[in-house]
């Protein structure tokens, strides 16, 4: 079998998780040939706990430089996703970017310009893409089993995480190190689940706060209301000071209701389309017969291997992306979005005004006087985080 | 044992009911000496349906005056809830107001004023305040089992009506003959309930419906972002469109969390204080202990029934209300708001300005050119209508 030839750029959490699965072997269509750090104690871990033929730099543009790889896997902070990975397309790379596509829209823009001008495949690691949950819901939407969506409610409580764990690294929380808070670092997979399954919204009236149970100047608490084009209405609710929090995804539609919580999809179904009831029934208190429908679901979740693997396959035989590259924007439109309205108290509209939300945002960086006691910075063990029950 | 002698103002869909409970003989305190109706129909149905001592009028005023009666309930259009209960304090009468105390916080205002000076017992019927289930979350509460509220949740959306509903009716659901929809027809319990448990929020930001899923002029989708005085958050959402609908109560806190959804209560409890774990633990990606703990609930709800009796018993021998009259306010403060907010779109504070929105009120009901297709007027069976589950 041919192996696609993989670069990790960037060994700290996330970027070390993925090497050591490509190193171990668990990616049958791929192989990491080099890691790529700036600090010293990363690639000495590298050494340690790699394969002697992967290849170590110091700096992204001698492994994209290198001929060592085919394609590059994009796990640095925030910012530096659209830089590198457009320097990677630069280099006739093929690019696998970690979530976030980036921080704000106009970055994120000019990486999908570089996409495709490349010509090179592009895909984001949206891992929650191969649960089955959302891939049936999905599904389900599309097929148009539950008819014209009207109302989308996902409380989505349970990422918490303590005072120690922004302690953890200097650039975690703040406007210039992460550029936000949950909705950037813990949400993005939701966001794009919640855009994937049932389609943008097009105005944003949320309400963030800031530091509210962390000592952090990011938000850690998150209401956002939002509406779409077809007048159907949504309510996205997050936070990493609730313990234990919820995670329950509701969608209502013309033909029923679906709610995805404790890892179960179930599905209330109208014998007889509301809208159709609603015009025809002369009985003052009645509502349509509905059915509870067992669903069946499909597949095991892969996570990020099946990601790096489907991403693999689009490179080696051209098979499509499950989270193609260029959708990352999306998420994140909803996220700018969410910010933009909180900062200016009012209704935002999507596609966000991208230059005004980057001026907001280095005004942020530039107004933080914030300092933070940070205690020894160390990779922590991820497995278990990634909250995709 | 001494019974209170009860008239029923209002002899519709619930008055009907009120009085034949009465005239059963189900309220062991209390009897019913009169009823009266403004419709000779309602009385021919009275004549027909009730005992040959219940007397019959056709005006208020000449009930209050028939020394027939200790105590009036009141029970028909919400405009004329404050008007009526009024009159009756004049006539030194107990008063139990069907729900919702009025229309506009400032005429519900005058009705305390009333109900203050004539010394009488003053009871509004929030009938749901007898459900064991809002009994233990409020028992929790208080006793600080949840320790401080972060957050309420509450979709209740279950209280699907079909056009044939609103056409039921020339007053439903029209600025001049209910001041608003779901949120002063359906939800008046559930906005009760929700302060009664978590206490009043002191701001208001409201997005709503209106004729979204039917012919009518007033909101039938409501999504409503609350917050208080200690910087938790709410979010309320209802809606008359959505088949089937939900009923799902959740309040975060502290010390953990509390949901209420199919008659059952749950409560996942900390073991240690969120704030406090917080604040020691070392460990990045922690968080506390908790335990679902099965609590008992206790008693059955008795519904009308056990408000009647409950509003006998103050007035025969001093009991303490379950649902005092001026706590009627409450509720009516918080829909109040979410239609200003929604009007101004615009955050609003609580209390809400009685004037203006006294203003804005009568803007709407003169600038309604609203007509109604009205079915024939009938009294519908509501039994099973009450959506206390």
């Amino acid at each position: 079998m041919e192996k696609l030839r993989i670069g990790v750029v960037g060994i700290g959490n996330m970027g070390s998780y993925h090497a050591l699965c490509l190193n171990n072997g668990e990616i049958p269509n791929a192989e990491l040939t080099a890691v790529c750090d700036t600090s010293p104690q990363r690639l000495k871990w590298a050494s340690e706990n790699l394969g002697a033929g992967v290849q170590r730099f110091d700096r992204a543009e001698m492994l994209f430089q290198s001929g060592l790889v085919d394609g590059v896997i994009i796990a640095v902070p925030h910012y530096d996703h659209p830089t590198l990975s457009i320097e990677a397309f630069k280099h006739h790379l093929h690019v696998l970017c970690e979530k976030p596509a980036g921080v704000y829209t106009k970055q994120v823009r000019r990486m999908n310009e570089a996409a495709a001008e490349s010509g090179r495949v592009f895909g984001i690691m949206y891992n929650q893409r191969t649960n089955p949950l959302y891939l049936k819901l999905r599904e389900l939407v599309k097929a148009g089993e539950l008819g014209e969506i009207k109302r989308t409610n996902w409380i989505i409580t349970n990422w918490y995480r303590p005072q120690a764990y922004y302690n953890s690294g200097g650039w975690r929380a703040t406007w210039a190190g992460e550029g936000g808070g949950v909705m950037l670092n813990q949400c993005p997979h939701n966001l794009d689940l919640w855009q994937w399954t049932c389609g943008m919204p097009i105005r944003v009236r949320a309400f963030c706060g800031c530091g509210k149970y962390h000592d952090i100047e990011v938000e850690d608490d998150v209401t956002a209301y939002v509406e779409y084009k077809n007048g159907a209405t949504g309510v996205f609710i997050t936070s990493t000071g609730d313990a234990p929090g919820t995670n329950r995804f509701e969608i209502t539609g013309d033909m029923g209701k679906i709610v995805i919580e404790d890892g179960k999809l179930n599905f209330w179904r109208n014998r007889l389309s509301e809208r159709e009831f609603n015009k025809t029934t002369t009985i003052p208190f009645s509502q349509p017969e509905v059915w509870k429908c067992e669903v069946p679901l499909s597949g095991t979740e892969t996570a990020h291997k099946g990601i790096i693997a489907n991403w693999a396959e689009g490179i080696l035989k051209g098979t499509p992306l499950l989270a193609p590259g260029e959708e990352g924007i999306n998420g994140l439109q909803i996220s700018n979005a969410i910010y933009l309205s909180s900062w200016l108290n009012d209704m935002v509209e999507i596609p966000v005004p991208e230059n005004l939300y980057y001026e907001k945002l280095k005004e942020k960086i530039e107004a933080s006087s914030y300092k933070k006691t940070v205690s020894e910075v160390k990779v922590s063990d991820v497995n278990g985080t990634f909250n995709s029950k």
